[in-house]
């Protein structure tokens, strides 16, 4: 395994924890923040960006890569890493979530899921061995088990017969994995039930996976419902593994589930939010199409010292964007994927003075103002 | 003035020049070619990759920043280089072209001329005082005067008066410009007609200018044309002022013009050609697009040493454009520029050489295969 994890501290007062993992030889910290590369590209960024920025692991979906251009291609090509010119590790998902979200599944069977290219409307099939020799040929370094990403709300019983059948194709997943360079996951389902998410952690935990993601969040849930799907899972997690929540970057929901016991986060939101002129700052989300930024000549945010915030500003971007250029949507993510890794490492710093929930109370106050309440 | 040109060899056997030109403390060396930031942007690139490239001057559009965000903004932002981040020499075009190709003028004046905002249908009226006036306000270092460009054919009638025009508002224009720190430049005109161009040649050095554009080229004319266009103009210019052929960037448009005694030159063509999916090569344009890339992993060009072709393969760029992902837009651009860059520095070593007459038949044996006939 090119990949290894340690738990370094844990708090006293809530589940958060701080680790590391090294990777060829370097040595990355936890929690962390990974954008997601879709298609083998993190959007509108180049590799030597997301180095300066400071990311670690980043996502690429193993869905899109399976359909385009194909994994055949990146596997011939020298793998992911070389394919996108990336040194750093890579995480891919199973497919799933794609499967269940974009694609719409026709048919979900024992075998597996039949379903419709988003694309072309073409007849596709992917099954739990599938999923894992796509990654395998992709060549990431953590790969996700195949789970059913059930959607939110669903009757207890689905979620029942769905962790059932997660468990039943993890297990093949695993059977058919056989890559000893690349670490594999588990993924913990079971809704909003906590007696099912206990019971697919203890079940995965038994079947001994290098790492355990929480998957079936960001499915539409309030915030509070995802915050109890995470604790139920975690809770029954090994601490010497790490830990990822999937499809979860809102500033505030990383806060949380660092103090219900994730190690690892990834989203879109961070370069999605920038194709559409948003950043975040320390007090709050602005959008730079706003017409009062025309002749602002501060940086988007005055405590930030990203490359955008350091040679540009508002009135620049603004301007950009209007345009449609395509270096404003660059100089937007950059700018807010270094927000999250800052988030990420005043959320570690927080961890080792265990005052993480100071923090929490004080990025609150700062990010949405008085009378926020989730609680 | 923060800028110097310098005559430093001049070819035997055809009107190729070597120069160089001081800005700010660095040297740069002539022929140049010059990408085009028509938004105050190359676009998909940031500074840093120009500077990598080795670009000397950049060029802004007059027009498109007038309009949006305005040149007030500009220079209450500190002036175009603050603006965009950029410290190398910028050149600004008069926005006489754009008003005469994508506004359509609604009535042209001795005063000035009447045309519509291209993006919303009002109504706007540029005369030469204006430009520069936008230009001074832009901050740029190389300001162009106000034209008119005339379109390719015009009846002889036309352009002896449109020549008169342009010479008046070239006057008007150089009354009007006082800061010392900029240089203006003269334009050019009088079509295919010897005599006009000539004529005109001699009016503008007449006046003056801190260097001489020749225009009225790229609007539809042939290439032997254009090549004409260009040595009656340049037959009457100093030899001591900088010579700039606008908005021309064919590979052999480059080499056939620094023949006629040109030294810097802007076109779009590398980034739009970029946008588009292609990429010169020294065996010809590519297009990425082609089916036959899609599991080629060698670079775009094996002799090229940009960044693109240092770290990335052809099967690559074509899944990212295919994916629609600006990356790969910025990929092709760099490449395209780098390219242009790397034709520049041979063109300049054979004028060294006095040998650019071979380069040329050589070039185009390689680029266009047999068969190529303009001459």
């Amino acid at each position: 395994m090119r990949f290894k994890y340690e738990l370094k501290q844990k708090s006293q007062r809530n589940m958060a924890r701080l680790g590391s993992f090294v990777y060829n030889g370097k040595e990355y910290e936890t929690p962390m923040f990974m954008p997601v590369g879709t298609n083998a590209t993190v959007k509108t960024l180049a590799p030597e960006e997301l180095k300066e920025i400071g990311t670690g692991i980043i996502l690429a979906n193993t869905y899109h890569l399976w359909l385009n251009p194909g994994d055949d291609i990146v596997k011939r090509a020298g793998g992911l890493h070389q394919f996108m010119n990336y040194a750093g590790p890579i995480l891919t998902d199973s497919g799933g979530f794609q499967v269940f979200s974009l694609a719409r599944p026709k048919d979900i069977t024992e075998e597996g899921v039949h379903f419709k290219n988003f694309k072309n409307g073409d007849s596709l099939f992917l099954t739990p061995e599938k999923s894992i020799n796509i990654q395998m040929n992709l060549g990431s370094d953590l790969v996700m088990s195949f789970d059913e990403c059930v959607k939110w709300p669903s009757t207890r019983e689905y979620i029942e017969q769905s962790v059932e059948r997660t468990l039943r194709w993890a297990k093949r997943g695993k059977d058919a994995f056989n890559n000893p360079e690349q670490m594999l996951f588990g993924i913990v389902q079971g809704g909003e039930y906590a007696d099912l998410r206990k019971k697919c952690a203890l079940e995965l935990v038994k079947m001994d996976f290098d790492g355990y993601a929480v998957g079936g969040t960001s499915v539409g849930e309030d915030k509070k419902t995802m915050y109890k799907m995470v604790e139920y899972a975690t809770t029954y997690l090994p601490e010497d593994k790490i830990r990822y929540l999937m499809g979860v970057g809102d500033p505030i929901d990383l806060i949380e589930n660092v103090m219900r016991g994730i190690d690892i986060f990834d989203c879109v939101s961070p370069t999605r939010l920038a194709r559409h002129g948003h950043a975040y700052t320390w007090h709050g989300k602005i959008n730079i199409s706003n017409s009062k930024y025309k002749d602002d000549f501060s940086p988007l945010d005055s405590a930030c010292d990203c490359y955008a915030c350091k040679h540009y500003t508002k009135a620049y971007i603004k301007h950009l964007m209007s345009e449609k250029e395509t270096f404003g949507a660059r100089l937007l993510s950059i700018h807010n994927i270094y927000f999250l890794t800052q988030l990420m490492a005043k959320i570690r710093a927080n961890i080792a003075t265990d005052t993480l929930e100071e923090f929490r109370d004080a990025f609150i106050k700062d990010y949405y103002g008085d009378g926020y309440d989730y609680k």
